[in-house]
């Protein structure tokens, strides 16, 4: 019998939606599929995104073997500079990945030193203990690859995101063959994108947006905008061809977008003929219904082109009386109040807002609950290990596997964190490991600690209030008055009278105080703005004696 | 021709999904109709609730001659105590409206001396030159009206919250027969809900929910918890019923569903027979699968009893693995995070959770598209003015009025404090009044200043440092070290080399300033700070002279 089993370390995407990477470890072998990002909740405590925890493998740094990237989203690649600088590690990936992937690194100045590998879909390759073949998968972005892992315990297949596209912009539809053939090979464990389980039926196919954009272009009097991920590469593909069809010229907003389509366009993943793509500066002084402009902004962040518009804050242009502006989106969770929100500042700026609660404008890249009973009857794993989603997301999953004849034993929901083990055809769940959130505030400082994030919070939730007592340094009292700031606490006028009463109160307490004297102001503040204001603002003492 | 024009003042719920309140002015007469709550969009900044800014109001609180209340949603009653605090005016309202209305005034100590009125569907009231008419409408509270305001300029009929369901659970549907009349009277202006103008179709029937609960009573081998909002009588209704048929007692857990049971009950509005209801504690003791609790906490509020289950924070009771819990409502726009969070931890504690997303367990109290059309052909006023909702669902509501043959100069969509005047038959834009929003953070100091709020997310963002110098009083130099502490900026570790050279730059700072000192040193501290960290806390500085 073996002794060493194959270890499967879930360290983002499982549990939640967002900056994917899984580990899979086999004695002095590790390799990383995706390190991914994931954008905050809401737009509070200075968090710009957040990576995954992967504390694990800072000592075992040694045996990791190599990076493999399944496609090019910021939830699968916004990590990997991340990683980097923690290991130098090789990383494989399809072209587009690669060369979306080039563009990030550069900018984070983690290009040059890294050894980077173009895969196709098809390909094998050898990383470490592991064989690891690529096949294609439909998603929301070309080049996407799923993962069948040849291990020592067993064949894993890890779809990474995907979908059963039948009709794909790119008319290249998910290896159903490749898929088919695995289940003949016995796999161990199929790792499964939830991200959309909820949703009964098929997702429906790229190839519906084209109508609903060719429905916007036919009415659109004037400007068009369209806004959305600047990697959904296939979007723009769209866009162009109506762009084409109504005559129109196509232009790119903001860097990331203007980056990514001249990548695809390169690498032929874009067909874009020549002269329908203009400079920005030429489609702004053209006739409005002669234009579409693509942009960045769908997810309705403020910094971006679609949020600077929104908020009448965009340097080159504005939104004019006639605009059609259409989001191209779905809201990720957690970004539903600002979509909405910059949804309705386009409205009052005057545009036709075209979004897709009421346009058929966008579809997810993601499977619906028949493409996933399909992928498990397709591979036929003895295990089955949801990833990539909620852990409600993972439990949905798990119950759809059950539908078609799983077992609950068979079947394992973990959470980031939770290592799972293979040995000898069994499974178990083995240690915890650090799986939780690292923020980054985009800064070069870096990584934000959770009790900095806690002390935020606070700050938020109250406000502060600074006292600054001058002491006699013979009687130890009072000497002049006590100087109050407050911010976040209470206004100006209305605090007046508190802070009379407060000062009354701190000269008590330094009567009083033994001990440690800045404590014990500091809670006679305290106690006396919660008793009156019901509220707890953070307070600070400092003194000097003269 | 005459010269006083009727003004339609929106001041909540125009423009935003909640806090709904409108005044009507005549001359002398104002009435307004509902005075509702909202919550804040995420759990940040201390807001407890926002109630509408009725500040245009208050310098006319003389005449002021009533309050009218459609039904009994926090989103119409809850902020009524407030504007009584300001005025002293006559509340009319249907029984089971009043019974909700007079515990939250108990509870706000504002029942004593205040007016309350009882009115029936199908009464008249006059309040000033406005006589009122109420019709019965459905929606997911019993003993809801619509109101049918008789002015000197014409009829206006102001719907509140609605749906057209055929089959309530009460058997009473939405009066048509009434609203029909109404277009024979050729009413100036409909106000309607708009809440749900994005959906196709219908709103389900609220008779649907029977069978998703029926198939949730059949499967459960536990117990049962349902959560919903204290005001959904009906659901409450719908749970007894299927309580019934499947042998388990029924309890209320959480002060407002008790409160709100007793008051329902009492009146007539949930017809428990003897021998359902049970106290908690009893509930406790018995088998769990002879038990279905009901909670607040639907939206996923941490204070709540579900909340507090999820948390593993409540008193009486904890999840138990194999319970099963019902989440019957759809998260308010802005509450999806804590939502998806709360059903995310009620799964990590061994719970079966039931929500929205997979099972017929909820249906809106609002119309969808064909239902907005037909209250629109129905009552066929002269103009329409869209309400409840925010600016895109207002927007679409234009769309769908349009669709009906309305012109757009007949319809007039307007966010919150942008009066409309109605004179001799024409309509037309007047003044912009206060219309923004009021943060409560239900403490005695009460309301929140926009300024404040603006403090609270600054320090929210980058958090807080403070500097204490002690200087020299006949050098105006340093006199020892500076102290510094941080919150919500930087952990103490990797803080101290940062702190040191802030120190150094408060040498230098003090060394050349002249002016205004504090100024001088808070300006390069904060210059450092974001130099060395690209980070902007809020930094203070206090100094002693000694």
């Amino acid at each position: 019998m073996k002794k060493t089993p194959l270890r499967i370390v879930p360290l983002g995407g499982f549990g939640e939606v967002g900056k994917n990477m899984t580990a899979y470890e086999h004695g002095d072998n590790i390799l990383i599929v995706d390190a991914g990002i994931m954008f905050p909740e809401n737009d509070m405590l200075g968090v710009e995104y957040i990576i995954p925890d992967f504390n694990y493998l800072l000592d075992k740094a040694h045996k990791v073997r190599g990076i493999v990237i399944t496609h090019g989203h910021e939830d699968h690649i916004g990590a990997v500079s991340h990683v980097l600088e923690k290991m130098d590690v090789p990383i494989y990936a399809t072209p587009l990945t690669r060369g979306l992937l080039e563009g990030k690194l550069a900018r984070a100045g983690k290009l040059q030193g890294t050894s980077l590998h173009t895969v196709q879909a098809g390909d094998h390759i050898n990383v470490g203990v592991f064989q690891v073949e690529f096949f294609h998968v439909c998603h929301s972005i070309p080049d996407s690859v799923g993962l069948a892992i040849n291990t020592p315990e067993g064949l894993v297949v890890h779809t990474g995101d995907y979908k059963f596209d039948q009709t794909p912009v790119d008319n290249w539809p998910t290896d159903f063959g490749r898929l088919g053939q695995f289940s003949e090979r016995k796999p161990l464990v199929l790792l499964a994108d939830s991200t959309n389980i909820e949703r009964p039926g098929w997702t429906p196919s790229e190839r519906v947006v084209a109508e609903g954009l060719d429905k916007v272009f036919r009415e659109a009097k004037g400007r068009i905008l369209v806004a959305t991920f600047a990697s959904l590469i296939s979007r723009m593909q769209q866009v162009a061809n109506a762009a084409l069809n109504y005559n129109r010229k196509l232009t790119f907003a903001g860097s990331s977008m203007v980056d990514n389509a001249k990548i695809a366009r390169k690498l032929n993943y874009l067909d874009l003929p020549d002269g329908l793509q203009v400079p920005i500066d030429q489609a702004l002084s053209m006739p409005a219904n002669e234009v579409v402009i693509m942009c960045t902004g769908s997810q309705g962040e403020p910094s971006s082109i679609l949020g600077r518009l929104a908020y009448g804050t965009n340097r080159q242009f504005d939104v004019k009386e006639g605009d059609t502006i259409v989001l191209s989106s779905h809201p990720i969770p957690g970004n539903e109040e600002s979509v909405s929100g910059t949804i309705n500042r386009l409205f009052q700026r005057g545009a036709t807002v075209i979004y897709e609660a009421i346009a058929n404008i966008h579809v997810s890249g993601h499977p619906s609950q028949e493409e996933a009973k399909l992928m498990i009857n397709l591979v036929r794993p003895r295990f089955f290990m949801p990833m990539h989603g909620e852990l409600r997301h993972l439990k949905h999953h798990s119950l759809v596997a059950q539908s078609l004849g799983y077992k609950p034993e068979d079947i394992v929901v973990v959470e980031n964190g939770q290592v799972v083990e293979f040995l000898n055809g069994k499974m178990r769940l083995a240690e915890r490991v650090p799986g939780s959130y690292v923020f980054v505030d985009g800064s070069s400082v870096g990584e934000l600690s959770a009790e900095v994030m806690r002390e935020r919070e606070m700050l938020s939730r109250s406000g502060v209030v600074l006292v600054h007592i001058p002491l006699d340094k013979d009687t130890g009292q009072l000497r002049g008055e006590p100087e109050i700031f407050t911010r976040g606490f209470i206004t100006a006028g209305e605090g007046n009278e508190i802070m009379e009463t407060t000062r009354e109160y701190i000269s008590e307490a330094v009567k009083k105080a033994n001990g440690d004297f800045r404590k014990d102001v500091e809670k006679a503040v305290s106690s006396h703005l919660y008793a009156r204001t019901r509220r707890r603002p953070h307070v600070f003492v400092t003194f000097s004696t003269i």
